[in-house]
């Protein structure tokens, strides 16, 4: 067995996942618990949650040095770290981690997220997905995605993120499906494939020549007209909306000046969102790109890396 | 007292608002009441909930006429009245209501809802909006906007009304402020005056040159980096949102082709969305024309004075 070297916390709101890894970088051990999201730790108690996950691991090991990225950094987290203004690369996120000592000797990085003072209204910001982007390299120029409740599109140039733009896509769809009226949707039976056919409708509607398709607040309506036209089944509605949300969110991302036709794009993150964003992708014109699974080790270590340098 | 000459009925999901009216169209008597929304009545016993609130006007005056429009005639309301299609006029919409008569030997007849073939990616639809807009007067070509939960784009020309396009407008500000992670706002104080610079600026990021105000889901975000940054407080979110989500309508709007600068937009309905609207239609460089606040009952008397020559 390889040697542990340091313990990688992607530490969230709703989870906590820890890694043991090794300097090449290789996961030895891995821990996940829902218990530890930041929102379930009550007052202040974030090293004995810690703990409570990967005690074991010091135990075994020693006071390995610890690097964590996540909400765990906000102002509701274990140590609010300032966010580092975009351009930056590794070496400034680096520059703006803190850093603490552990009852055990262990030495903890809490790494910063990241703000795009050029965004409008306000500036715009980011905490775990610039590691993330920092994970799929940064040696050559490109766009990205990452989606999720708050998607995130950035720019990758000169070896830095330049700048990011924030589309609370997934939050939109989970209050239509779930609240709305003209959109509710029936849950899905456990395990049932998704309703591609549908699915594709509405991204193929976000994505038409129809200017129809620009107003969102109206297309969405479609969700309760395709019922009444005979178009749509009840059965449809979660992916039909899935569809439409997700290609408006290229829609308007393509509007506000992230994409064009003949773009490659890269997809981040491994979960099943990312195939519903792959094909969505090509009705915009774009080439899709893969991204390492791993992105967000890879990202911790790479700025880990640059913080020992510093 | 002028002699009462018919009952006008406003009867939807969750009220009944009935007028006993004279033939000139002045309301002599009036009643509204919630329990007598379509979604309370049980069992198809619309005839006895209609007796509950106007029985006494026919034993004053005799059986009446009685006119019904909204979702009474809807598949879930009391006698579903076939879609009219665009473009229709009054006498169209006349031409496909339908009459029953009553156990005291009334009259009742349903006025249609309306249906716009043309539009993408399924026919629109409406029921009551079209019968306000007759009420505005058809006598010249304007495009109007009816304010509400789904609010409606409408294009009145050559005394029929053309096309029309719902956007669900008060339903996504309502999702947002009461459901979502990122526009939760606190309740105002009853009786508390609108924050109109929390409003204003939210409206005014909506109208902006800004191409990111293209990206809806990404402007909301701004909800929650305003807060971030400090450029919003939590008693702002509720009107800042409102501004933001109105101003997204009109903006989303004119990318689909109903307004311009330069035009003047008629904003029909009665209630404290108008305001909201009137001010926000400068920023699009558009000047507004009131509306009878009684287009409801004006249009029915409209249709029904066809009815009586079909």
């Amino acid at each position: 067995m390889q040697t542990p070297t340091s313990i990688i916390l992607d530490w969230g709101t709703s989870s906590l996942r820890a890694a043991l890894v090794s300097t090449s970088g290789e996961t030895l051990d891995s821990r996940e618990t829902q218990s530890g999201g930041i929102q379930f730790v009550k007052d202040g108690a974030f090293e004995n949650a810690l703990m409570q996950v990967v005690g074991d691991w010091f135990s075994a090991h020693g006071p390995l040095p610890v690097f964590a990225s996540g909400m765990i950094t906000s102002r509701n987290g274990w140590v609010e770290v300032a966010y580092v203004d975009a351009p930056a690369g590794a070496s400034e996120l680096a520059a703006g981690a803190r850093r603490q000592i552990l009852e055990n000797g262990a030495p903890i990085t809490f790494l910063p997220g990241m703000r795009d003072p050029a965004a409008k209204p306000f500036p715009d910001v980011m905490r775990g997905e610039e590691t993330q982007i920092i994970g799929c390299g940064t040696d050559r120029d490109r766009t990205l995605v990452l989606p999720g409740t708050h998607s995130k599109w950035a720019r990758v140039e000169g070896g830095r993120i330049t700048g990011f733009q924030t589309y609370a896509t997934g939050e939109i769809f989970s209050l239509l499906t779930k609240h709305s009226f003209i959109a509710k949707a029936q849950e899905p039976q456990p395990g049932s494939e998704p309703v591609w056919s549908a699915f594709d409708r509405g991204a193929e509607f976000a994505a038409s020549d129809n200017l129809a398709a620009d107003a969102f607040f109206s297309a969405i309506f479609s969700a309760r007209t395709g019922i009444l036209a005979g178009e749509l089944t009840p059965g449809d509605i979660m992916d039909y909306v899935s569809g439409l949300v997700i290609g408006s969110e290229f829609r308007q991302a393509r509007a506000a000046g992230w994409l064009k036709t003949g773009d490659t794009v890269g997809i981040v993150g491994n979960n099943v969102l990312n195939i519903r964003y792959s094909r969505i992708a090509p009705l915009f014109g774009l080439a899709v790109e893969a991204s390492p699974s791993d992105a967000a080790k890879r990202g911790v270590l790479m700025i880990a890396g640059q913080s020992a340098q510093v």
